[in-house]
C-alpha cells in the first residue's frame, strides 16, 4: 500500500534521493489551505483590500516567492526551475476566513507538491502576520495536496477534495 | 475590539512598521500545529525514528532553521536575533499523526509569534515531504499561536488551548 | 574633504570595518530613484493599479524585502536589525514614469544608507520586470541618498535634493 | 504597440507566468548603468584599484552573485540556471564616474534581462558602499537593457545605445 | 600540465565562465573530509547518537542543504539542479574523530566538485558547532576531491585516495 | 573536563540553546585554515593576483559574506550582528599553498567561533574553485579555532597555535 519512506536510505539515514533517471515530464501540483478568523477581521482585510489590495496582494507575492525557495527550506527537496506559480485567495464567509490555492508547474524529473504546499503555507502565514494586531486567534489549517499530475505515479486527486 | 491592520499605512499601503520606540523586553511565543496521516504512515515514521531518528530529527532541524529565516519569508516581519528556538514533535495516536510545538524566545522590540508559527509550518511541511511517498493524503492543520508573553500587549493565551 | 575608502584596509584589502565602538543612535536614511517609461506604459501600470494594485504593490513588497537582505547582497555591509522600512511610489507624469522613495530606520551602530538605496533599486527593477513585456526601453536612474540622520557624521542632505 | 502586462492575470492579480511551453533557446542580455561621483572619488577608487584592485574587484563579484539571486529578489522572476555572467567596469572620466556593463547568458525558456539589470544595479550599489565614506553624493543612473537576443521576441537593441 | 585559471578572463578579471556549450552528461563527484577531536568528545557524540542520533543527523542535514546552496556561497559557481546528495559520516577511532564523505550527482553542463566539497565542509563545521562546548580544539582537515566522473575532463581520482 | 553537548537537550534532541541570559560582551574569534596545492598552482594564483588580484580578492569577499550567513548554514547557530570581519590570505611557500586567517568581532551574547571557522572554510573553498581547472588535487586542512576572547568561558588559545 505504501512506497515506504524514500528519503530514508536502507540504513535509516536521510538523503536527497536520486531523481536523475526519472523522465522529464510536465508536472503540476495544486495545494490548498485555509485561515479561519473572526468575521470582523475578514471585514478589515476585505476593506484594506478594497482600498489598495495590499493584504491579499502581499500574501500572494509572499507565497509565490516561497514556492521558489522550497528547496532552501525543506531539507531533502531538490532545487527545481518552476515554470509557473499562481496563488488564488478567496473568501469563505462561512469559515469565516480565506481559502488559499496554489498551482505550481514544472517540466522536470520530480514533482512539485512541496512547492505548492509551501506556497500555501507562507501565504497563510503572511495573512496571519498582516492581521495579527487585530486577531491573534486566527488558525491555519486544511493544508493538503488537492491534485497532482505528471510523473511515474500518475494522476492523484485528494479523496474528499471539494 | 481590534487594533486594525498595523502593516497597512493610513493610505492603505503595506509597510514595515516602526518598532524602534518599543521597549526591549523578553518575549516568548509558543505555536502549535498538527499533521494528520494514515496509521500505517505514523508507524513507518515511528519505525524510521526507532532506527536513526531521521524523520523526526530532520523535521526538527528544518523548523529551527526556518524560524531564523522568518523575516526573509514573511514580507513585513522585522529581522530579529532569536535567542532560543525549540521544536517538540509528539505522537497523537488518536489523530492519528504528529503534534508540533515551537517555542521561540527573544529579548527585543517586537514579538516572535511569526517565528514560532513559521517554525511549526516548516516542520510539518518537512514531515509531509519525508513521508509523502507513502501517503499523499496527509493534512496539516491546527496551526495557531498558543501563548505569547512580553511586550506592550502582555500575556496572550489561545482561548481553547489544550 | 573625504574620509578615504574605509572599506579598504591600510594594505589595500577589502574588509568589513569595525563598528563595535560606534554609539547606538537612531539612524534614518531616505533614498530616491526614478524609472522613466513610455506614457502608455505608465498608463498601463496606472490601470493595472486601478484594478488590483498589483504592479505598484508588488514592487513595494520587493523593495521592503530587499532592504532586509542588503547585507546578503552588498559584500561589506553589516547585518542590521532594521526597525522600519517604507517605500513610496509616486507618478511623475512629466518624466514620464515613477519616483520611488525609501525610508529606513534603525537604532544601531551604523547607518542605513545602503538599505535605503538597495530598496529603491529593487523596487525599480521589479517595476521594470512587471512592465517589460510592454516596454523594454525603460530606464532606471537618479538613485541617490536624499537625507541621512544619526551617527557621528550627523545630518546629510543631498545638495540639489528636490 | 505593447504586449500588456504579462505578470498580471486577466483579473488583475500578480502571478509567475507559465514559460513551460516556450522553446529552449540561447538567450543573451546585456545591461548597462553608471555611477557619477566627484573626480577625487574616482581618483581614490583608481588608486585603491592600483594597489590591490579591491573596489572594482569586490563590486564585480557582488554583481555576479546578485545575477544568480535575481529570482530571489524580483518576485515574479523564474529561477534560472545561468550559464555565464560577466561584469565590465570602465572609467568614464567625463562623467566623472564608472560605467558598469553586465552580460548574462542562458540556454532556457525565458530571457535574462532581469539578471543583467540586477547585476548592474548591485555592482553600482557596491561601488557606492565602498566609496560612500568619501562621497555621499554619488548618483546611480542610466540603468537600461542594451541588447537582448534569443526567444520569440527576437533581437532587441536599445534605440540610442552608445 | 595545467589548464590555467578558467575563472580569470584574459585581462585578469573574475567572471562566471560560459558552460552553455558543454555537453549535458551525468556528473558525479565524491569529496571527503575529517574532523579530529579528543576521544572523550567522540564518545560523547557516539552516545548522543545512540540516544536520538541528533549530532550526526543534524550535521548530515546541514551538509545536504549546503550542497544546494553552493552557488550562493562560492562566487563563480553556476546554479545547478542537483539530482542527488548523500552524506556519510563514519567514525575513525584512530584519528580519533569522524570522516565525512559527500556524493553529489547531476545531469548537466558542469561538474559538481564544489557542491561535494561544500557539503563536506559544512557537515564538519556543524559537528564542530554541536560539540564545541566540550572540545574547542577540534580540527577539520583532509578536505579533498576523491573522485569525479562525467564531463570533458573525464574520470578523476585523487592520487593517494584510500 | 567537558561541558557536554549543549545543543542536545536532556532528552537527546537538537535545539537552539537559550543565550538570552548571557551577558553582552565584546567577543572576538580568530580561526585559521590552509589549502595545499602544487607549486605551479601557487605560482598561477600569485601571477593572477599580480595582474588584478582577483583570486585572492574574490576568495576574501566570499569568506566575509559567508561569515554573515553562518546562522543560515549551521543549523543551531544564533543569528548575530557581526561588527567586524577580516580575512587574511598569506602564502606559505613551504606547504606549498595559502594560509587563511579570519577574525570576527561582535558585542553580543554568544561567541563568534563558528562565524570565523565558516569564513575560513568558504575562503578556502573559493580558492579551490578558482584554481581547480589547474589542480584538482588541492587539499583543505588545518581548520581550527586559534583564539577566542569574551564571554563566560574567557580566553581560549589553541594549544599548539603557531
Amino acid at each position: 500500500m505504501t512506497d515506504g519512506l524514500t528519503h530514508i536510505s536502507a540504513s535509516g539515514e536521510a538523503h536527497m534521493v536520486d531523481v536523475g533517471d526519472k523522465a522529464e515530464t510536465v508536472r503540476i501540483a495544486v495545494a490548498e489551505g485555509r485561515i479561519r478568523m473572526k468575521p470582523e477581521t475578514l471585514a478589515l482585510i476585505r476593506e484594506g483590500n478594497a482600498k489598495k489590495g495590499d493584504v491579499i496582494g502581499t500574501a500572494r507575492i509572499a507565497g509565490i516567492m516561497a514556492a521558489k525557495r522550497t528547496s532552501d527550506l525543506i531539507p531533502l527537496c531538490h532545487p527545481l526551475m518552476l515554470s509557473k506559480v499562481t496563488i488564488d485567495i478567496d473568501e469563505e464567509p462561512q469559515l469565516p476566513g480565506l481559502r488559499v490555492t496554489a498551482t505550481v508547474k514544472l517540466t522536470g524529473q520530480t514533482g512539485v507538491e512541496m512547492e505548492a504546499l509551501t506556497a500555501v503555507s507562507v501565504t497563510c502565514l503572511t495573512i496571519y502576520d498582516m492581521a495579527k494586531a487585530a486577531d491573534k486567534g486566527m488558525e491555519i489549517g486544511g493544508i493538503r495536496l488537492i491534485e497532482k499530475t505528471g510523473g511515474k505515479s500518475g494522476h492523484y486527486r485528494y479523496p474528499e477534495a471539494s
